[in-house]
């Protein structure tokens, strides 16, 4: 049962597809109460409650301890003390004592103080007072999260190829790095079904270009690797490069389609390509027009894209580096204290994603000005909707592979997200696979985080134990940042260890993408916490490294170095399986505590009793793999 | 046995006590090749070795698998991608298919690829040519532990006191924010025994004063918390302020003590107290008068520092600041690109500890002009000595509470040292108890990490399971940096809990300090991997998450949120202690893997078979403590 209470008069961001009709705020059920403008509500949790929900956000399953902000954030450092990351999924769900799922739809700020504070109190401000909530009744959180699910529609489904390994870098500069790459794993006879293009492949980063020096006859090139079974897919960011005789820049001035600063001039940043316009997406008619601009690409072969730098991201604008420089003259020839010299310093440093640069941004919303700060969270989210839009009207579903950065919830219906810029880290193996479960109670299916880690450099027995968890991730895609050593599996030593494990990925697709489409087509969960499933377990409810899969699995991915195993709970008998190239090992286990071992090259796996799950044999690529003859493990 | 092999003409670090004959370096027995003037030596690993050593540094007990780097650094973010923290100790030790240590006795940049290039090699890169290495020889890690600790002489054992509780914050300022701490935990009835004076005590910042202001009378004051059972133990930084009439650093300019910049004039950085001096600590002269100095302070009735900023930390050098300002300068007006836009950026971030800087500054070592690159990782070190060898001179041994940030094998036999300013991040739990065996390894007994987490926000459970791990850190102190959240036991709610789990530290105080003084005469470790105690069990081999405590004990604290307790592995049958204020309940269990509970006010134990430890009755203060009514527990 879903009860909405409306306040004021709120933006709409289009999360939901149902409608429900508004109950006034005042019979709101939680304690609540206006301050500084800002909507405050609040919950008391008893010791043994769990607060699951927010999507894509910093930190473990269970939400409590911390405090967050809904506030899409191109930051790359993703540890512990953050509050946001690139999304903002509102979708909040209180199990125990009381049971009930929340979605606030609100596109600006909203804080999530879930035991941060006062240890059994969740108290959610919200940032204005011109807001829904969505209020879903439920015993059971499954039953919780497949009602809302169905209320903000179905999951997009990406191609099927899109199941296959992906390896991405920034960047592979021309299409002699990208033949390297697919050279490389042809040779050491390892999958793969899709090379990534950063921003690199652009001329200058223009948005809707190649650079003809750099890929040559580019309609050629992407169908003689479609040839080879490999899609390339090529990023495509938020800001438009202010360049004369750029059509895309200069059709955005022309209709007028840019945010603006508040005087009505064009809100200039910096991003990759220099300064730039920021497309309005807001606005129908400029979504219909950059939706439309993909065509330069999806004409040339191009089936799959990722939307990026669409928080947005700003590393500065004219305004803010003008102040700046301004300022460090000023004190040029003078002795500086100690804290002139941090204020100089912060200046600098607090140049990208200035809140003041934010506040400064106008959009165009149902014909009136609307500063950004009202509505940040939904841009990124309406740039996706531009690609799907147009997509589905020109291919229909399922046609073209779209993921993005920032999200809101609603972007799920047209596209996939990645967790972003996160880094090779041991622990970011823990925080992918705790993402996975929040991100499917939003709706976000098609998603997965870098695997091997994209800032800083990999080690070999990291990328492998990272890919071992990332063979059951959707979205399975290799991202490695620019000065970061080569993460290519290929290049490093042993490369049959790698083989190894991403055969075993293309072994278990077939029952990957079929149990993804029924998530989808029943608003189900492809991943959930044990607790959804053993919630009587104490262990179970409480287990943060592993997960269950679909109807039939639990998967347990080791995440620590130097170690040959991991302590693995089962909260009944199951059959542990270890996957490794062609071999499958398989063991009788009983409920209760574990210690496993688990080789470089393999790939641990539980599977309940009484079922079984599919396997087919590797192939290269996907679209090489025989889904007919399948043998069974059980 | 130890051999020492000597190359050129090493700069003497005083790191030994024993004196070795010197081997040519054309006998050293492992690979190794001189290349760009670097010495490079390697060994191969099999895939089961163990790789122990470099004391206070990132990641695991287990380097292996990354690349480190000897450069002792002010670098707050603790991430598992860092190469240096604040220390430069090297010592290494192989165990498995060879078994051996080494210490390289070098006081610039030494690397230490452990396996992150190629998996089973070791490649370690020395800075240069003028260098000892020993190579220690033995069958089992302990032993080789013992002889070299032997040769490096005996470990700082500081007062009794200084095994109670410490709280400290960045900043109590006066007197009023001391009151107020002490008042707090009195009332609380939560045991202490030291308060912290970070660096606004100072008169601006000025080592050696006093602020009149914020600490009137304060010879009185210290007498009256004294006799209270509080000490107060304050900061004092590398830097000496540039200040007119301020006798420190008159002096140092009239005896000419500062390091130098290459042209002969006084290298001047800026720090806390905007510019300063930096002692030239590596000459004698300058290490007595600035050990003198701390006289100011015992005369006052101070019997404890530490000693912070001695990396030497360089918020910005005069001549890189101008240097910066002058660039801003020459682009105002112009339209950065975007390349421009980050170089101008990054001129600003990299302003702090600056390769270029510390390349500037000169020493003098043995009357010769030496460049700071050559003796960088001994500087903090001889800043200790300075302290210690007045301590020692003055008060004997053991009695002035002592502990650095930066230091060097050599420095434990003067001070003790704290793991500098980590993160209140739970993954900093375990960043602490690995770096216990490491830093116990090159001699520093007395340590511990900032309990609760230097920056940014605690939350009341980690809090709570990070004093529970620091029940058995000789350093035992809760600190936390301005702006965050105020960390002191009784702000968080229900103060029970952090009382019962203090109380236990202080029942425990006579027991750890025995294992300390016993381990510091014996050249002995306190804590110690599982793998030193049961090198044929692999589960312990691998485990990183337990320690073994003298030669009754194995810890385990709990160290994730949201979790009623964890996995614990037993190598043998023992008994398993949960601790919480005076109550003790035991159970015995067997040997092997199990999930055990503990509350957020226990503390868990575990007691070897026919092993017991004792117990006295809590107190507010080690003073109080009755050490010879002892419970036994087993």
């Amino acid at each position: 049962m879903i009860k909405k209470y409306t306040s004021g008069n709120p933006i709409c961001t289009e999360a939901f597809i149902e409608k429900y009709d508004s109950l006034n705020i005042s019979e709101f059920p939680l304690v609540n109460r206006v301050e500084n403008n800002k909507f405050v509500f609040e919950f008391d949790m008893q010791d043994n409650d769990i607060v699951y929900g927010l999507g894509e956000a910093p930190r473990g399953i269970n939400k409590r301890g911390w405090v967050y902000e809904s506030f899409c954030s191109d930051d790359p450092f993703h540890t512990e003390t953050k509050s946001s990351l690139y999304a903002a999924h509102n979708f909040l769900m209180l199990y125990g004592s009381k049971t009930f799922g929340l979605f606030v739809d609100f596109p600006a700020r909203v804080r999530w103080d879930i035991g941060y504070t006062s240890t059994n109190k969740t108290v959610i401000t919200i940032d204005g007072t011109d807001f829904d909530i969505y209020v879903i009744d439920g015993s059971k959180p499954i039953e919780i999260v497949k009602e809302f699910r169905s209320a903000i529609g179905k999951s997009y489904i990406p191609p099927f190829w899109a199941f296959g390994f992906q390896q991405s870098r920034w960047s592979y500069p021309d299409k002699q790095a990208v033949d390297k790459v697919i050279d490389g794993y042809n040779k050491a006879n390892i999958p793969l079904d899709c090379v990534y293009l950063d921003i690199d492949y652009m001329e200058r980063y223009k948005d809707f270009t190649v650079d003809e020096q750099k890929f040559p006859n580019f309609a050629d090139y992407v169908k003689e690797k479609k040839e080879q079974g490999i899609h390339l897919i090529p990023i495509i960011d938020a800001g438009v490069k202010k360049e004369e005789n750029y059509e895309v820049y200069e059709e955005g001035i022309e209709n007028d389609y840019f945010c603006k600063n508040g005087d009505g001039s064009v809100f200039e940043g910096g991003v990759w390509p220099g300064i730039v316009g920021f497309p309005d997406f807001l606005r129908k008619d400029v979504r219909e027009w950059f939706g439309s601009k993909y065509k330069i690409l999806t004409d040339a072969g191009i089936d799959g894209f990722w939307n990026d730098m669409n928080e947005p991201a700003i590393f500065y604008s004219t305004k803010g580096l003008n102040a700046a420089i301004e300022k460090a003259s000023s004190l040029k020839g003078k002795n500086l204290d100690l804290s002139q010299f941090f204020n100089l310093k912060d200046t600098f440093l607090g140049l990208s994603n200035s809140p003041a640069d934010y506040s400064s941004i106008y959009h165009t919303v149902d014909g009136k000005q609307v500063c950004h700060d009202r509505v940040h969270n939904i841009y990124g989210a309406n740039m996706t909707k531009a690609a799907g839009e147009y997509f589905e009207k020109e291919f229909g579903n399922g046609k073209i592979l779209m993921f993005s950065r920032a999200s809101y919830v609603g972007a799920h219906r047209s596209s996939g997200i990645w967790f972003g810029d996160n880094h090779s880290w041991w622990s970011h193996i823990l925080l992918n696979l705790k993402m996975l479960p929040s991100a499917n109670m939003c709706g976000f299916l098609y998603c997965g985080a870098d695997l091997g880690g994209f800032n800083e450099n990999a080690t070999r027995d990291l990328v492998l134990r990272f890919l071992a968890l990332g063979v059951f991730t959707p979205l399975m895609r290799n991202h490695s940042a620019l000065g970061t050593r080569d993460q290519e599996c290929y290049n490093f030593e042993n490369s049959k260890d790698f083989k190894d494990i991403l055969e075993v990925r293309y072994r278990l697709i077939p029952y990957l993408y079929d149990t993804f489409c029924k998530a989808s087509e029943n608003n189900d969960m492809i991943f959930r916490p044990l607790s959804f499933d053993y919630p009587d377990d104490k262990i179970a409810r409480e287990c943060e490294t592993q997960l269950m899969l679909g109807d039939e699995c639990m998967i347990c991915p080791v995440y620590e170095q130097n170690v040959s195993g991991r302590y693995v709970y089962l909260p009944e008998d199951m059959t542990f399986v270890k996957l490794s190239g062609e071999n499958v090992v398989t063991e009788k286990m009983t409920k209760g505590t574990h210690y496993i071992e688990v080789s470089l090259n393999e790939v641990p796996l539980f599977i309940k009793n009484g079922k079984q799950i599919p396997l087919c044999k590797p192939a290269m690529r996907t679209g090489l793999l025989d889904r007919e003859n399948l043998e069974y493990i059980y």
